[in-house]
């Protein structure tokens, strides 16, 4: 029995092992929740969620006074979970019309949304110039152009834009998920990014309101922001600076990304040495507040023994991707049977046709 | 202009390059479709799916009697595409039950389905014996204990099954899309195929009528067939033999896999050397029905030069993940100014905001 034993940090806040042994997640036993819902089941732990996002506006509060968290959606692009960190205060980044719908149908003041994406249309441009969005991310120079048509056309009162920097940092982590170095399809370098800024500024109906910088997610260091923050501060001096994510989540029981107090005590002491004490920090955390929230549910359909033991479950890449896109690995158990880890795509001894894992 | 010229392989039967220098799909200008539809679009070539169709089975009509061309319906699961091949006379393998849902709505006979799967579910067996699909493919022990109770309940008239052997081949194809290697969670090695075959011969209810392998996706040598069939030889000799698909489809100029003939004489041939003249054939072929009978159109949304030139579309993993999968790629032209293959995310001088590609 290892109901006595502590689960590792990759499960939500709260998990246990319950009284018959099963995985209890919010509250809830997961071999019940299959049961009335079936699998695959994504179990989502709102308190878990709700932890999370206090703990970044907390950890900013307590150094600095203009700031915003905002929810990069992409993350977990699901209304029910928009409206929970809308009603803790969040602000949410959305990289599409699609997520702009979410975030609006979920309760997000349109003031509160950031919208980001290097291949924005016309149509979503227009849209989140019509519906007012806090800010608009402004990527490549195809991008400004329209948005001198579209602003001139509609003679707004003022949208607010920021520049997306690309910092020419290499961060460590992997290559698929990397977005900061010199070669990379987001943002303008910091000379093009110059240029950017005048040209906006130049513009009717746009303000220029700062800048901003992503350099990739699942980031366990904190060196390479420093470097990131140093690029934006070379462009020049703004009101607001947007400092991107990429905080690490745990997904294996060895994993030990920063603290989310670490990580941000880190941001912000960079941001008010780099760039001064009294600027907007917005920062843009995504999977350090989902992943470890939510907890997949799936029924062992065959387990089959040959040069490896092969565990099909009843989902696949439709469910998630990861493990097919950059060989992500997971821990596994079988929910009423603990002992052991099993990894992905090979299990151990226990699992048989009919588990819930 | 190369409007002379000719269009590779890669592009759909009949495409050319229009008077207007446009490329046209199917009899339509690729230009207006992206007016009139938007973008992205899939531009699917109706004469070009049911020419290739009827290759198929024109081959294998010249060379064997009893035979079936059986769609692999995962290659395009999309009603209308099913439909055509329904009213070409092929068969339909499905490896779900949406994908079985969708060969019956497109208007295949049940016993003209084929069921694979390793990870069958109860509820997906049932929904097959109840409509009574042509074929269930068993691929494992877990399986057969689930068909034993399901078949042994419902006491229907023979439900006709092959064994999914895994003949232990390597094929020469991204180890992504191989499936015959011993090491594999398809199907059964030959000792275990031949204690399914008994098993199942035992029961009521059912009916052992062949065995089925499929090495693998994109093949381009006729090799691996050989042996695999070979494999299935070693099992034992039954009414059919299902050879599985794999034949390549070109993507790039370069590509020469073998021709519809040439492949279906080699099936045929080896299966009258192998497994005696008088079997029932069955082939399985997806992509190389459906991966050339259809463009996809995009947007370019902005182009950006730093280290690459980086060319933005309005669509990505959502419309085609196999660049992101398995690193695939794809000739690309400006639909409106070809000249020079423009390789996936790296784009010639040609290509600016605007363009459809």
């Amino acid at each position: 029995m290892l109901a006595a034993q502590q689960l590792s940090s990759v499960f939500p806040l709260g998990s246990r092992l319950n009284e018959r042994g099963r995985l209890e997640v919010g509250g809830c036993d997961t071999i019940e929740i299959a049961r009335e819902f079936g699998t695959p089941a994504y179990v989502v732990a709102e308190d878990d969620l709700r932890a999370r996002a206090r703990a970044f506006i907390e950890a900013l509060r307590a150094r600095h006074e203009d700031f915003a968290v905002v929810f990069a959606s992409k993350a977990f692009p699901c209304t029910a979970v928009l409206r929970l960190f809308a009603q803790e205060g969040l602000w949410c980044d959305v990289a599409s019309a699609g997520e702009l719908h979410l975030a609006l149908e979920a309760g997000f003041a349109p003031e509160r949304i950031v919208l980001h994406g290097n291949a924005k249309s016309e149509a979503e441009l227009v849209l989140a110039l019509e519906r007012g969005v806090g800010v608009i991310v402004v990527d490549n120079f195809d991008e400004i152009d329209r948005l001198e048509r579209l602003v001139g056309r509609s003679g707004g009162a003022g949208q607010a834009v920021m520049v997306r920097v690309n910092p020419g940092v290499e961060p460590n982590t992997h290559a698929s998920i990397s977005t900061g170095q010199a070669d990379s399809k987001f943002g303008l370098g910091v000379n093009d990014a110059r240029t950017a800024v005048a040209r906006l500024a130049g513009m009717r109906g746009i303000e220029v309101v700062g800048l901003h910088a992503h350099i990739g997610s699942q980031l366990y260091s904190l060196e390479p922001f420093r470097a990131a923050v140093g690029a934006l501060a070379s462009v020049g001096e703004f009101p607001a600076y947007d400092l991107g994510g990429g905080l690490g989540a745990p997904y294996l029981p060895g994993d030990s990304p920063p603290s989310i107090e670490d990580w941000v005590a880190a941001n912000v002491e960079t941001a008010h040495e780099l760039l001064g004490p009294d600027k907007r920090i917005m920062i843009e955390p995504g999977r350090s507040l989902v992943a470890n929230g939510v907890v997949t549910l799936y029924s062992v359909e065959s387990v089959k023994r040959n040069v490896s033991t092969w565990v099909a479950v009843d989902g696949g890449m439709s469910d998630n991707m990861r493990p097919m896109l950059y060989g992500a690995r997971y821990e596994v158990h079988v929910a009423d049977r603990f002992g052991g880890s099993v990894r992905c795509h090979v299990t151990g001894k226990h699992c048989e046709s009919g588990d819930v894992i």
